[in-house]
C-alpha cells in the first residue's frame, strides 16, 4: 500500500509568510487565514489554486443493528434515499446544486438489488458493491476480512477515479439506516473509551433506544475484543461495507495527496480509522460541521481537528461538509487575490 | 419616512409547513432550515427565489478619535485602504470576488479630496459625500444635525439603488480608522450601558490603549447626555458621516421589504439605530459573523439575533457578511429543491 506523504512544509512556510505579508491587519483573517495556509500545504502552490473542482461521494450501506431497534427510521429508507440521491433532490442535491459540487451515489452494501432501476443506472450504482448488509456487529461481524479488503480497494479505486476527474477536494458522504452505531464503535475503538462516551442520538432515537443503542455498543465492543488494536481488523468486526469503502477512499486521498474536508460522525469515523493504517493521513483533512454526535467531536479532537460550521445540521448525507466547501473557497481567495503590502507601499 | 412593514407572516408560516413536509428528518436542517424560513418570509415567496444577486456597499469615512490614540493604526490608512477597494485588492474584495457578489465603496466622510483619483471614479466614489472627516466625539458632536439627516438620506438612496438594480439581499460594509469607537458609542446609547460593557480591541490596541478608549467613550456619552435617548441625535452627538449613512442605508432595505446580511460591529452599530428609528426593522436583518467586539454582540442578543459563523475574522470591511452569503444560500436552497415526503411517497 502507497505510504502517506506529509502535506508541503515548503508550501505551508511559504503561505504563513504570504499571509503576513497581505495588506490585512494582523491576525484579521482568523481561522480562514489559517486555513488558506493549509490548502496552500496541500496542493504545494502558493498562491494556492481555486478549489473549484469538488467531489462528494456518498458511500450507502444497511446496518444488521438497525433490525435491533437503534433507529428511529426503518432499514428500508436507505434504498429510498439512494434514490432520492439518484433524482438529485435529497437535501445534500440541493447545496451541492447551489455550490457547484459534484455528487456521486455508491451502493456499497444496501440490503437490496435496485432491479427497479434501469440497467445503466443499476450498474452505476452497484459497480463497487462488497455486499447485501453489514451484520448486526453486537452478534456477529460486520465483514468477513475479505470483505474488508474489498471494500478499502474498492472506495480507494472511487478516490482515483475522482481525483482523475479533477477533483481539489474530496467529500464522503453516507447513507444508512443504523449507521451511527458501527460509526460510534469504530470511534471507540480508535480512542479506547466505552459506549457511553461515544453514543448519540443519531436522526433521533429517544433516551430508552439511546440506552439501548449504548448496550449494543458495548456488547460490539466486548465481542470484537484485543481485535479493535488493529484498525482493519476493526473495520471487519464493528464496521460495514460502506464505513470500509469510505476509509479506504479517504485513506487513497491522503496517499494521493488531495485534501479532504469531512462531514458528520460517519466520514469522521473513516477519517480517524484510515489515520490508524497510515499515521498521517489526517493531515490530509479538514472538518466541516460541528455534529451533534459525541463521537464525532471526541475524534475530531483526537486528529487536533475544529469544525468550520457549527449550524445544528444532522442530515448526514455528506451535507456538512458540503455547506462548509464555501469557507475553504474564502479562504484560497484570501490568500490568492489579496494584495500584499509591498505592492500598494512600494 | 416610510414605515416598516413587517416580512410576511403568511410567507413564513408556509415555508415553515413546506419545511416539516421535505423528506428529512424533523430539525435535520437546523439552524438552515430556521434560516430558509427567514428568506421565504422576507420574499414573501415559498418556495423561495435564489439569493443570486447580493450587493455590498462599504461606506467609508474618518473619524475625529482617530486623531486620539484610540487606534492601533494611522488616520491615512482609510483613504489607501479605499483604494485597495477601487483596485478589488482588499479581503472583501476577494471574498466577494470568490462567492459572486458586488462590491461598491462610498465616500461618506473619508477626510481627503481624492484628488488623484479619475474623474469618473472620484466622482461616483464621492457622489454621497457629506463632510471631510467626522468630529471627535468625547470632545464635540460628530455631525451638525442637517449633516445626519443628509447622510441619512443618502443612504437610504444608495440602497434604493441597489434594489434597482436588482439586489435580493445586501450587505453593508465599513473602512474608517477608529470607527470602533464610535460604533460602540452607539451600541452603549442604544443599550444604555457604560462603555467598559462595549469596549473591544479593535484591530488590535494594547491593554493602555483600551483603557484609554473606554474612558473616550465614557466622555462622549457623558458629553451627549439625554440625547442619547433618541436615535438621530444620538447619530449627531456620537455617530459620523459613514456610520450615519449605513444606518440610512439599513433603514431603507427594511422599508423596502430586502433582507439584509449583518456584518461586525458597525454594520450591527447602525442595525440597532435603524431599529430604534423604525422599531421592527430588526425583522429584515440576519447576523453574518461573530464580532470579537463585545458590542456587537450585546446589540446582536437585544435585536435576537445569532452570527451564522464564528471564524475568528476581524478584518471589518464587510468580509463576516460576504463570508455567510453561501450559507443563506444554502438555505434558501434547501427550502427549495429538496423533495418533498408527499413526492416520494405518494
Amino acid at each position: 500500500m502507497p505510504r502517506v506523504t506529509a502535506p508541503s512544509d515548503i508550501a505551508r512556510d511559504h503561505a504563513a509568510k504570504r499571509l503576513a505579508a497581505l495588506a490585512t491587519p494582523p491576525g484579521a483573517l482568523g481561522r480562514l487565514g489559517d486555513l488558506g495556509v493549509w490548502v496552500c500545504a496541500t496542493q504545494g502552490k502558493v498562491p494556492p489554486a481555486p478549489v473549484d473542482n469538488v467531489r462528494l461521494v456518498i458511500f450507502a450501506g444497511d446496518h444488521g443493528v438497525a433490525a435491533h431497534d437503534v433507529s428511529a427510521f426503518p432499514p428500508a429508507i436507505t434504498g429510498a434515499m439512494v434514490r432520492t440521491f439518484l433524482a438529485g433532490r435529497a437535501g445534500v442535491s440541493a447545496l451541492a446544486n447551489a455550490h457547484g459540487i459534484a455528487v456521486r451515489v455508491l451502493d456499497f452494501g444496501v440490503d437490496e438489488d435496485f432491479d427497479d432501476l434501469d440497467d445503466e443506472t443499476r450498474a452505476t450504482l452497484t459497480a463497487h458493491k462488497v455486499r447485501r448488509g453489514s451484520g448486526a456487529i453486537h452478534l456477529e461481524d460486520a465483514l468477513t476480512a475479505q470483505e474488508t479488503t474489498a471494500a478499502l480497494a474498492a472506495g480507494a479505486r472511487v478516490a482515483r477515479e475522482e481525483i482523475a476527474a479533477g477533483a481539489q477536494l474530496l467529500l464522503s458522504g453516507d447513507m444508512g439506516i443504523g449507521n451511527t452505531t458501527p460509526a460510534a464503535a469504530l470511534v471507540a475503538a480508535a480512542l479506547g473509551v466505552p459506549a457511553s462516551e461515544v453514543v448519540g442520538r443519531g436522526t433521533g432515537v429517544d433516551d430508552e433506544r439511546l440506552q439501548h443503542k449504548t448496550q449494543v455498543i458495548d456488547t460490539a465492543l466486548a465481542r470484537a475484543g484485543a481485535r479493535t488494536g488493529d484498525p482493519i481488523e476493526t473495520l471487519t468486526a464493528l464496521g460495514s461495507a460502506d464505513l470500509a469503502g469510505a476509509t479506504g477512499y479517504l485513506l487513497a486521498a491522503a496517499q494521493e495527496g488531495v485534501p479532504v474536508l469531512l462531514d458528520g460522525l460517519m466520514s469522521v469515523a473513516c477519517a480517524i480509522t484510515a489515520d490508524r493504517i497510515e499515521p498521517g493521513a489526517a493531515a490530509w483533512y479538514a472538518a466541516g460541521h460541528r455534529s451533534t454526535e459525541p463521537a464525532q467531536s471526541l475524534a475530531l479532537d483526537k486528529m487536533g481537528l475544529e469544525p468550520l460550521l457549527d449550524l445544528g445540521l444532522r442530515l448526514g448525507e455528506g451535507s456538512g461538509a458540503v455547506a462548509a466547501v464555501p469557507v475553504v473557497r474564502s479562504a484560497a481567495a484570501l490568500l490568492r487575490d489579496v494584495a500584499l503590502l509591498s505592492d500598494l507601499m512600494p
